[in-house]
């Protein structure tokens, strides 16, 4: 496991121009995700009926997460969640952010069809 | 909290025959409740792409039952689920066990839509 | 239940004086938890081992927040969960905060054995 | 990822003579692990105070498995949880097992202390 998660941290690497344009503006585009002011990282709030889906959210998220080893930073009250995502290793935006955040959205879209 | 604990514990009633056919039926017929044999109880399996949404789906189930003090016997492995319910105080099906079975119902059709 | 609620709901006020002396001063002296500037509320930071300890612990006092329609307004990144506790129905400080600030700790002390 | 999990998978294999004495003994010895009848797995049974607890013990139990890829079969009604392990890939016990029930008393003995 040491050598494989070795593997996998070295290549995290900030999202370059190409990238941005191909995999994260349409995260911005089309899904509400928005570029926090002073840090490269993303941001978005989600609503839900009650409490009981909200954490039903957290918990998909939270699961895969720690498979990825990559956590969000989240605030919660009641019926909303706001997350944000950045990369720790490559102090910015990384495809590791690009992954969560559509993982988040399609998470997101059962509880709102 | 005491008082009106009571007055719920003390309202858990087998359903009569009219409530069977009336409130049960249609959990058997239109939504793959099982009677559980030689006991009054009702189940049901699920099954999920994967165990992220198995437990996501028991999360949700978790924090109601918990809420309205009315748990299910449950197993699981990976993306399958299989949910037993009864009601303990009335040592059979009471109506906690179809509002139970109706919630369930509603947080899994989110993940197969 | 929704009389029961109601009850409930009714009955929620805000610490006086001398509650604030018997309850809430016990929670700020003993226990870390701090008054929250400018608003009638309290707040603590916990830090764990890692993320599989902290979302443990979140998703108990999300059990029992949901349980007793009480929730907290948390932050979570990795091994670190921030609390702040308030009563909206009556925008500030109730009996309500004092209960869950207590569960809270005792959950928290579990992992810190 | 493809490449790492196929590393990882490989290495599935049974336990050996001597790994069944120095891994698996102390859990059967020590530690309330029970093998199963008829098949190549072991079982235990926790009890908790509540399903608050036996939820929340659950819920690290599931961040666990998934990250590693390792679920359990469990069942749950209340405050009982009764979890077997067994490896699908080698049709056994395997090392990961071991590493889950390591895992799993470790989680356990935060509730009893």
């Amino acid at each position: 496991r040491l050598y494989s998660t070795t593997i996998r941290k070295m290549g995290i690497q900030k999202l370059n121009e190409e990238e941005r344009n191909t995999l994260l503006s349409p995260l911005l585009t089309n899904s509400s995700w928005e570029l926090v002011q002073n840090r490269d990282a993303i941001k978005k709030n989600f609503t839900f009926k009650d409490f009981n889906e909200a954490f039903g959210f957290m918990s998909r998220i939270a699961l895969r997460a720690d498979k990825v080893d990559h956590h969000p930073e989240w605030f919660n009250v009641y019926n909303r969640v706001e997350i944000t995502l950045a990369t720790h290793d490559c102090q910015g935006l990384s495809q590791r952010d690009v992954d969560l955040a559509k993982f988040i959205d399609n998470v997101y879209a059962t509880f709102t069809k």
